[in-house]
């Protein structure tokens, strides 16, 4: 019986020539063109997934291209995991931007990957991340160390939004329960510096319009005796935030969760240089909320942005109208516990109760998605971060993200289990860019350290 | 000896015809394909002054179309009476919409005017007005009725901006010299009610642009963390104006001059139905400044209106980026003794200082003109308002203007004198517009109004 790491030391090539096969196949979700690649693609992993110890695989047809499920049941009263990943991968375009073919895999070295990186569309999103289950599993089962039961489900739609998924999710609450969802599709701090993401942002997106007088006017024969929309827009946004810039909308940080001082203080120890973050903006200064440092501003704390504003004369020189209406969207990030359909319906009560007499105010809410964490002190979290103590010399540092991957929040509340965002990749993988690529060091890494997830899971479980 | 009611009621079909002559020539001063006619209207017009009686008439060469001078001096201890007006008209587009071919005049009744109103371009807007004064002098000097000096100055660009007026009138200040300036190239509120334009507006147009980060940044990893220029904009476009709807910037009212409250009540007793105002805008309320009333917001009150704004996404569905850039278009209406240039330096300067950090902001000045008073309590305004008593038995009521003729202010300036604006015309008259006409009533009642003029003024100068 062979430690994880005498056998990936042994079986490194290999696993590097698996993943560069699978890599081969343009597995582009978003194009029909390649229809039969991506279904081949399906086939290539639910074969390696047996290859790797399943007792059952199924090739689950949807209406749009299968999703894989396997699992290998040894007691009904061990913990279950789950492991999600997606075979499918972004276009690859703008392809001349491609040093090399985008799947024609070759391995690189690079300046922060001497050890070499393999470039290829979908090396580390989200082939190459989710590969590294498949050779986890196979360690465990080959060599005797899988101490729970395991279930995989692999989708090859997650490019275009995972709509099958959640139809396949909803439909299959009993074949897909288990006691922690671990996922590998996210990244870390650095190579020295690992990171659990614990925490996505959700969101709420709105388009606002104000009308004023029922057509444009001369500015000479009606300004300042009728409201410009313009100004009036200006005003009723400009009131979202206070001089503190806390977002005024009533009952909008009702059920924000306020992290725990512990957890602030983990999430401090993340690397950060203000200076390098102000110049690689080109700014004199950060902006936001007060009392909450730039790393939380943008992770644990929701926000409200415009992101677009029109209204009136908008070319070249001057014209003194007094425009009939403006506009703007306007989105929010949302954190867990704020549910994003009750702060839209906020919002909207919000901004047409502010609107000054004289214009009419219509909010159209445009779409949304759930926020999620993984609370530190939860068996999953704790087991990822021994995993990754043993691996890496290091504590994991928790790390919120900004974003979003909506299709968490939906296990959470279908599956009623939490998500474990172990990630191995680096923000310089350029993933959904030209030249994607995946360090060979990170790709091995992942596999050394998932066996460690499963071990220390069971054992905190007992 | 005739009186005026006499000699219009003997001449009144000449005076119409002859107008419906000037008429024919399209003298469109935009379109260079009208030069030949322009320049036969000049000389027409130039004809008249000399059949009304004037001993001296130049035909002035400029860069672009000539400015007809002409005067009468009879005793240089006597006022001198400056007349301008202008002989080129507004391009006739669209076309199409015009009853009857606009340089084809025709006298058509409408409800308005029973007695007939003259349709073509330039009808009201100069023509029709300027030739009222060249009538009226023809009164004047035929029946020996001519109480003092007089002068003409009717150009042919004033549709075009008035540049080579405004060089004829700095290299002529001796030549032109007056006591008084008498325009007829504005309105009055209705047939039954005189009314004598006091004031005009100034202009401060600027464009700003504020700049965040050096790039467009996604929402969701950004969001909260940077300045938003969007969300910076509103907030410092907002601040423009208190809880009073008063303009912030400091010592921006500095120089407004306050009406007297005599002014006021002149003014207020114009008619005005706030019902059918926000009726005819289709709006619930009108918004401005604390303290004033709409006609007093739009006329004698300074104004800050956005006229544009715009930044980020304003394409279709939902885009979550902070932009790089917001811009919007700023115009500021002034009132008499505001400098706009000190107004547009007083902008800049608090603009600038109000931007927080983390963005750069630009304030770039477009264009701006001086506002214009003239005091209802001067002798000009007086003799006007007892030529209008005498023939329409009420007193006209002094009306502020929110629009611009920057030549006035020029006026003033280069030749120290004030400027009566004896305006006939009626809102309804279509000036600029397809089916431009003037009421045979308004052109009859202009003749006769304007040689009380000259006597009164005379009489009050003694």
């Amino acid at each position: 019986m062979q430690n994880i790491q005498s056998y990936i030391e042994n079986n490194k090539d290999r696993f590097l020539s698996e993943l560069i096969e699978l890599l081969k196949i343009p597995s582009i979700s978003a194009d029909s063109a390649y229809k039969k690649d991506t279904i081949k693609t399906a086939d290539a992993v639910a074969k390696s997934l047996e290859d790797a110890g399943c007792d059952v695989v199924e090739i689950c047809e949807t209406d749009g291209y299968p999703i894989i499920y396997a699992h290998k049941i040894i007691d009904k009263n061990l913990p279950t995991v789950l492991v999600y990943g997606h075979y499918d991968v972004q276009p690859p375009d703008p392809i001349n931007l491609w040093d090399s073919p985008p799947f024609e895999p070759v391995i690189k070295e690079t300046q922060l990957h001497p050890e070499g990186a393999i470039f290829a569309r979908g090396a580390c999103d989200d082939k190459g991340q989710m590969y590294m289950h498949v050779k986890a599993m196979e360690f465990m089962t080959t060599q005797n160390q899988l101490p729970c039961n395991v279930k995989f489900m692999i989708e090859g739609e997650e490019e275009v939004g995972s709509v099958n998924l959640a139809k396949f999710v909803k439909e299959n609450q009993q074949k897909l329960s288990n006691d922690v969802i671990l996922i590998s599709d996210t990244g870390m701090i650095a190579k020295d510096t690992p990171s659990i993401t614990t925490g996505l942002r959700g969101l709420s997106y709105v388009e606002v319009e104000v009308t004023g007088p029922n057509r444009d006017l001369h500015s000479g024969l009606y300004g300042g005796a009728v409201a410009n929309p313009i100004n009036v827009l200006t005003k009723m946004i400009a009131s979202l935030h206070d001089e503190n810039n806390h977002i005024t909308i009533p009952g909008f940080y009702d059920n924000v969760e306020e992290l725990s001082k512990d957890e602030r203080e983990q999430m401090a120890k993340a690397p950060f240089s203000l200076e390098n973050y102000k110049k690689a903006l080109d700014i004199d200064a950060v902006y936001g909320e007060e009392g909450y440092t730039t790393n939380e501003r943008n992770s644990i704390r929701p926000t409200l942005d415009v992101n677009g504003i029109w209204g009136g004369y908008t070319g070249e020189g001057a014209k003194t109208v007094i425009a009939s209406k403006a506009y703007a969207k306007i989105s929010m990030r949302l954190v867990p516990n704020q549910d994003w359909e009750n702060i839209t319906n906020l919002f909207k009560k919000h901004f047409e109760s502010i609107a000054p007499k004289g214009v009419k105010v219509k909010v159209n809410p445009h779409h949304g998605g759930q926020g999620y964490v993984t609370p530190i002190d939860s068996i999953g979290y704790q087991a990822a971060s021994k995993a990754y103590q043993d691996t890496f010399g290091k504590t994991p540092i928790p790390q919120r993200s900004g974003g979003s991957i909506p299709i968490v929040s939906l296990f959470e509340q279908e599956l009623k289990s939490k998500t474990i965002l172990m990630g191995f990749g680096l923000d310089s993988d350029a993933i959904h860019s030209p030249n994607e690529h995946f360090g060979v060091w990170n790709y091995l890494k992942g596999i050394e350290t998932i066996p460690g997830f499963y071990k220390h899971f069971v054992e905190l479980s007992k």
